[in-house]
């Protein structure tokens, strides 16, 4: 590490600094002084990419802890095996094709191009000589990104514990990261039809949290309930096992958030942006509190007791919400909207419930109803907002998603199976699938 | 989030590069290049600030698996509800109040401005214009101070764990974040009264630990001990259900600490400041490593073990001892620093155990303690410190903190009750104020 | 905090502010200006290292999750004592001798100097006169040093656990942070004759993980297996009690190596080492994610299951294999580099355990065989690598970390002796060790 100090030589200072002391002409200097500062900015806004991307990582943490502590114990190796893979297989899916098929030249704005695995970075001759176009390394966009589509898929795993097979929730991991996931974000981020009908979504309220949502959803159908769940009419509450976990994964899915809301301004090097930066920071912390604040007071005021899960999920309501639009808002506005999706959670959750569509920790209330929410408000917070433009993204997104989505899964139910036998998912899927007890000394009878 | 770079222009730098390129007077390239500088300044100080921040947001997620570790599995879900629920009150009531108080104008250093919500951030010709006096985003200050305000409320959670009332605690939280620390907290930081004295605390071993800590013990005497505790003149030690928990809320403390103190800064953008950040997380580390390692060495001396719980105090005693003055002792004196902290805590906890105020998690002797401890070091450390001055600054906080304090606490035992029933403290107050168990699956009878 | 804003001047802008505006001589300005920028570099450089630095520091944080989730719950708190406690040892060894001996000046590349405690750190003048040689604050180098001897030491504590003495343990690391670790990192790091001998080895497959593991497997070696883990011929499997805690160990060894790695680089404040940050970053991410995909699926094919032990030590195994060289080689052919250590390390887990050598976590199998596999793939993916200097260094690095260590460790075993009593190894260590139970509510019998 140290070593390098001695190879690598300091980038035109030095030679400047020697010219100057000659006093050459002014015009020479300047332009070098000049292009430092690109290189300044450059590193700066790497740097501040490199920083969000590494928060919006810990996030597939944050999912982890927070899946692991809502599902019973017999069933927590499994979801920790799901979600640990599922990063990597993103990562790797991501990597191979899907960044490409994202961002790379589609031909008319609907079909996405295809190429595979990554290119150079940014020459700096490349980069002085764009006027400021280029001003960050394109790696550090990947990175920021990639951590994206794991997201994306963190929220399936949740909504289909308890009883999928894990093989099978891999095999679709591959599709949804490889090719679901990077088609709807080319329509809006890689600037295709969605982008140019004025849809918009600053932080993926839809391309990220309704697409996983989405997804979930479709399987969540094809799988049916949990065992036990639904029984003669009644609905049957199955506590998590370990709710210091939960909150612990709230906590870090809200730590996360700011790289995932802050980094996606994708620049911070000048005043107006690292005013813009903070003020998605704030407004990012303020709909989390929001969204908390109003999930408890509604479960205190509708169940008599302050009841953690919908707390908690409240939390993750306001930031799902705020993600569509977190820079326009005020920050008391960025409140309202946070409480909003605190309220919309809580009665979300008990409509599926009732609805008899089991997902045991919530995902598609917090992520798809609250990411729909998110979506609309934009028409409200931010002046170049359209209803109808939000109406199509959000139709668009959850056709496609869904659409693709539930084709996948029934292909997959048919060649590999969805579910777990009975007797697999009474003793535990832990055992079935991975072999192992999560807590063998604790839960033992 | 991409399509943003389609929408914006890169300020200046363009404009500059193509200037020198036809080679207009230098006087006119230079203001420009120095305004560019003058952006990234800007920028990097923002950037620092909202890195501290969050991970000073971090240390709520600390100190809620800190206190969910120390206390029983019946108590659980309640301490994480709290824990959860006074951050969130906090960055609502700090933006709708409590930063005005702080940071507006005051009359004359004593009674602070009252105004409401946050105005507008920097422009970017008042930035250019300040001669360097503003430099980084006020959303960034705000975001920075809002997660200070919560560290303080955290540590009441703690000593009034296992038997207080939940909605009296967060009714509490309310007049806390908004009003009592405020006050206080425009007497020094908001260049009240206490500054003008000479008080020195750099990043708050007075205005948030031993803040928070007043409340606290405030809470604790009107509040009594847990039953059980104090039985026929035995103490009885109730011992934490989770210390891997509570050893992962230590280690995100630690971590948070370096955005605490390290932030306190106020600026990292020269030579200067860098090195000084760099000397406060320095010295930070080595503060909390010298009041583990005191810690260990002297429960094993006394105790014959190596009493966990008091080893990871240790660790927090250095970090609050060394948060009054992090950066003008050497790395060498800062340990020290920690050493005293670190010895301190063990003595304090069995002493404050002794006269039967009943502390679950130790945090009057860690935050009010060690508070103390840190101010008065800095009498010794910083050559502008001043014992009196010091002395005065501790008398203050302790008295505005314990009396307002009390009388809110007093006001609402007498309002809404401040005590569970004797019935609900026995099986728990998860049931009683959650219904939910912490951990259903380990814990069952 | 906020009070330093009155007492500080903003350093040179202002004055130079002022003097573009009554156009002095050109050239004055221009060197004003470029030792501004000088100064942001500084800052950028240094901000970079402290948040590698507070990255890698959390990375204690992880080996204590993973090592306190993967033995029993009876050995719990002891295990976490270690950790904490020699995080703190390291920090203050390195700090009174360590970091000299690493980065003094030795004599002739083999005998390192001898020196104590920390030096001042650069002034202006000094960085502004160095030509860009000294580029960030030397306290912001010494923090992002000291919490990589914490990793190789952290290393050691999973090998040994259950059944090593707390204060021998100890004793040992004051010897590994102070002296074994600093003078082989004074080889490679801090210029010494491995480095002269074209040894590479980036961010420390060898001078971190492969020396931890060395010192970890004479351990081991001395140490002898846990009771009842080899009976009759037969390898009995001992299941950790906290899988989750695992799992969260390994997402925070994960995020820290972005520090670990990412900081390694030394610089980020131009556009080519923002772009060689950048390429670590995904390099890192992807070896990982290469590695955990590959446990995953020789764990399916040869047992059947989806081990997560397995997978989780397969994405560290690609971490360690990727650390000696993260820059160098495409995504690809760094996601192989994992891949392979994926593979590898699941290889040599079930080898070293049928040799009878108990390692209850794997990290000699982790740390120690995918740090040689990491140290060996650079003589293919760096054009600079040598496969003779690699062997060299690698030869070096064993002999010297397991020859001091088994020297020490014999000496502590004579001395202190190095095992607990039979008796206390079948209660648990906990209780024997610590005086406390970790899950007192959970594991009772």
């Amino acid at each position: 590490m140290k070593e390098k100090v001695k190879y690598r030589k300091y980038w035109g200072l030095a030679a400047f600094l020697a010219a100057t002391a000659v006093a050459v002409p002014a015009i020479a200097e300047e332009a070098n002084v000049a292009d430092t500062v690109i290189h300044l900015a450059y590193s700066i806004d790497t740097f501040y990419f490199l920083m969000s991307g590494a928060l919006v990582m810990w996030m597939a943490a944050g999912f982890s802890m927070l899946e692991a502590g809502l599902v019973r114990g017999k069933n927590t190796v499994e979801i920790l095996t799901k979600n640990v893979s599922l990063y990597s297989i993103a990562c790797i899916m991501y990597m191979a094709v899907g960044y490409n098929i994202m961002y790379g030249t589609g031909a008319n704005g609907v079909i996405p191009g295809l190429s595979f695995f990554l290119g150079p970075d940014h020459t700096v001759d490349e980069v002085l000589k764009s006027g400021g176009e280029t001003y960050y390394s394109s790696l550090s966009d990947f990175f920021f990104q990639v951590v994206f589509v794991a997201t994306a898929m963190s929220i399936v795993s949740g909504a289909v514990a308890e009883r999928m097979k894990l093989w099978t929730f891999l095999t679709f991991a591959v599709v949804m990261t490889g090719f679901i996931y990077p088609v709807q974000g080319y329509w809006k981020w890689g600037g295709g039809f969605l982008d140019g009908l004025g849809f918009l979504d600053f932080a993926g309220s839809g391309v990220v949290h309704l697409c996983g949502a989405s997804a979930a959803l479709a399987a969540v159908l094809l799988l049916g309930a949990r065992k036990g769940k639904y029984v003669k009419g009644q609905i049957k509450a199955i506590p998590g096992a370990n709710l210091p976990m939960a909150t612990l994964g709230t906590f870090i899915l809200w730590l996360g958030w700011f790289g995932f809301n802050g980094g996606s301004e994708l620049k911070i090097s000048n005043i107006e942006e690292a005013n813009a930066v903070s003020m998605i920071f704030v407004n990012t912390n303020t709909a989390a509190a929001g969204g908390l604040v109003a999930a408890l007071l509604l479960s205190r005021a509708w169940f008599g007791k302050a009841d953690l899960t919908m707390v908690l999920n409240g939390a993750l309501a306001g930031l799902v919400a705020i993600t569509a639009e977190p820079l326009t808002p005020t920050p008391l506005v960025a409140t309202l909207v946070g409480v909003v999706g605190g309220l919309l959670v809580v009665f979300a959750i008990i409509f599926i419930d009732k609805a008899k569509i089991d997902d045991p920790v919530g995902a598609i209330s917090v992520h798809g109803v609250c990411g729909i929410w998110g979506l609309l408000a934009v028409a409200f917070t931010n002046p170049e907002g359209s209803l109808i433009a939000q109406l199509t993204g959000i139709g668009v997104i959850f056709a496609w998603c869904f659409g693709t989505s539930i084709i996948t899964w029934f292909i997959l139910k048919t060649v590999m199976g969805i579910r777990v036998s009975e007797e697999e998912e009474l003793e535990g899927v832990d055992v079935a699938e991975c072999g192992l007890a999560a807590y063998p000394e604790f839960t033992k009878e």
